[in-house]
């Protein structure tokens, strides 16, 4: 048995809590992946334990703690000590970035960060791998999930700004003191550190030109639905023929560009480049679970060290018959009666019929229906015993549907 | 200075020629990333070059030969003599994979082929490396752009189906002989590719349940928008209770679905997980020069080993007056002249509008306005003057557009 790999937890709140009992659960498929069990060599939290303890028990540090005091600190000296850091701390790395990245390099140990940007989507690790040698152009999205939660609850109900906020608390997606979220400076943060990714140059935050989203009124979104536009708060970071320009501010969209879509408390980013044209990623912003997600993600990257070669797992039997829902078409005689045959074929194979609609085509009818989810096999033996009805004119023609329909 | 790293190039086709030129415009980059400068050691055609010679003076294998025969004995003697190995050869991977990858796992040695599934989209690293030890529990979309580009444009004129093969085609966003798009083989490769790296599973093409096009009738696409449903094909790759599943087929989506607005030719690939909930990606189907584009991002991982820390390559200014397009919302007194005069401020500030909406509100009116991208400071030079204005009952407000309307 491999030696198992020591984590030191730097912070237990919702994130840390999360990543804890991830390693529990997701600790056979690290080994798999990297040769390496996880297992946690010590918490500190605000009140218990010591970080120097914890550092010496350590192989790697995961800093979930947030702020930049301590935060700073601890990772400068984690580095120092040889250990490789993974941290979802934006506000740190947009402060300290660079200071941070020259000890990490002189250390000659990674530093990680995918959770510190856009939840779940993994947008440091393809800019930076990826696209590591791609010229890229410009990097912009939706950073922010509180805010498009809070403009498309605007847009949809027409509320006040302030009513919506209020409802946004009330359902955990924005928190008691929101301000970090609305006037756009968690954003600006984020943006800081993709332009540092994408444009290989420093960027402090304090250079990002920042406009929030406090000022919004409802009558300018509903104003701007006459034109086709819908409001994101936006983060834009792009290289100009002189320099770069890094800016967060609320904008709007016409309705054919792909992040007008973008709905609720989501994330999307877009690179675009010469090399790629463009690349869109989407994803819910984060949550505990999905923080810590991709923090594990980070961890594994460290101890991989180089990509693995897709080991076999497990041998799992690859299955044909599945269930689906699907659209259905039909040309009838125009006779009393044929529905209900027809619904009494897809009843007999307890099949449900989701929606239908029927129109006259001379003496001929046309059937066009949507069944609800059913196992193929047994959609196709119902089809079968449809085809050969007397009233039939053609044959039935099927087509799979995704029944799903998204907020 | 180092030494650089020489990559023997198998196949001189569309992708290989744009690698080849790629290198060259990219040499620098490459080596500030991974401290080694690329050069190519010999380019084997099907005319020229021998493979033995070129693999003995080559530390990486590139191939772009496409086929099975005689990539795989390319690939494996490549493998074996321990060079890794960077591939574009979907065929290769769903027909010969386990093969490949246990020799890649026996050499030691890396073997990458982003560039064999969804275009541009890094959707093999997001699975292998962010989502490496994620119970992904679904991996499915469009990842055939040929087919994608008939579908929509089946959709948007009522065209038959031959009629728009024949124009895509023309376009060149079909080839020749398009059965392989067209059944739905090439894109049951891809996803026998995904499923196994997201399952970790070994998965054959011929496990892969597949459909194709062919058989669609504009009039199913026509009745089904009755139901706000469009038609993809769609590859979906999913865990069942007892195994897994892995299928291609045409399918139609209701309009809130995140793939739903994909159109042209234009892959988008979904991942869902419970820690994640779902990440969608999405960009254009492969060309050449975004193929051999996704070709030396693979290039990069295998010379960097482990991520690069954030060297700077150069430093750029950070530039704050940038160009925008606003929307614009004015009160202002219901008389005679009133549009003239604002329109004559901006128009002595050469911004230029784009749309405007007038409307009475008793005895004042209501201006909405979108203008032209122009310099902001112009912009906020102008609203200054019309703030101004003895005719404004509110203070202006203003949010920026973005104007760019996606095909």
């Amino acid at each position: 048995m491999s030696e198992p790999v020591r984590i030191g937890l730097l912070g237990r709140g919702t994130v840390g809590g999360a990543f804890a009992e991830l390693i529990g659960e997701r600790a056979a498929a690290v080994e798999s992946a990297t040769g390496r069990r996880p297992e946690l060599a010590g918490t500190l939290t605000r009140g218990n334990g010591d970080f120097g303890e914890i550092l010496e028990r350590s192989d790697l540090i995961v800093e979930l703690i947030g702020g930049t005091d301590p935060a700073r600190d601890y990772v400068l000296d984690a580095l120092r000590a040889g250990r490789p850091v993974v941290t979802a701390n934006k506000q740190l790395l947009a402060q300290h970035g660079e200071e941070l990245f020259a000890v990490a390099r002189e250390a000659g140990v990674q530093l990680r960060f995918e959770a510190a940007v856009a939840g779940v989507i993994p947008i440091v690790r393809v800019i930076q791998e990826s696209f590591g040698v791609t010229e890229i152009e410009k990097v912009f999205g939706i950073v922010n999930g509180t805010t498009n939660f809070i403009l498309s609850e605007m847009a949809a109900t027409g509320a006040a700004y302030e009513d919506v906020l209020a409802r946004a608390q009330q359902l955990g997606y924005a928190e008691a003191d929101p301000s970090a979220d609305v006037n756009g400076a968690d954003a600006a943060a984020k943006m800081a550190i993709l332009a540092r990714l994408a444009f290989h140059t420093p960027v402090t935050l304090d250079e990002v030109v920042c406009e929030g989203i406090e000022a919004i009124q409802p009558d300018d979104i509903a104003y701007a639905k006459e034109f086709d536009l819908s409001l994101k708060l936006l983060g834009v970071a792009e290289r100009r023929p002189d320099g770069i320009s890094v800016r967060v501010f609320p904008c709007f969209l016409y309705s054919g560009h792909p992040l007008a879509p973008v709905e609720g408390p989501f994330n999307a980013v877009m690179v675009e480049a010469p090399a790629i044209t463009e690349v869109t990623m989407s994803g819910p912003g984060a949550g505990g679970i999905e923080t810590a997600s991709a923090v594990l993600g980070d961890v594994v990257s460290i101890l991989a060290g180089e990509a693995p070669v897709h080991e076999t797992r497990e041998v799992l039997p690859v299955i044909a018959d599945v269930s689906s829902s699907f659209y259905l078409h039909l040309e009838v005689a125009d006779r009393p009666g044929v529905l209900a045959k027809i619904a009494q074929v897809l009843g007999d194979h307890e099949i449900s019929v989701k929606s239908v609609v029927q129109r006259g085509i001379g003496e001929d009818a046309r059937l066009v229906m949507v069944v609800h989810e059913c196992l193929e096999s047994r959609f196709a033996a119902a089809l079968e015993q449809i085809a050969g009805l007397d009233e039939l004119r053609t044959p039935p023609r099927a087509i799979r549907v995704i029944e799903e329909e998204f907020v």
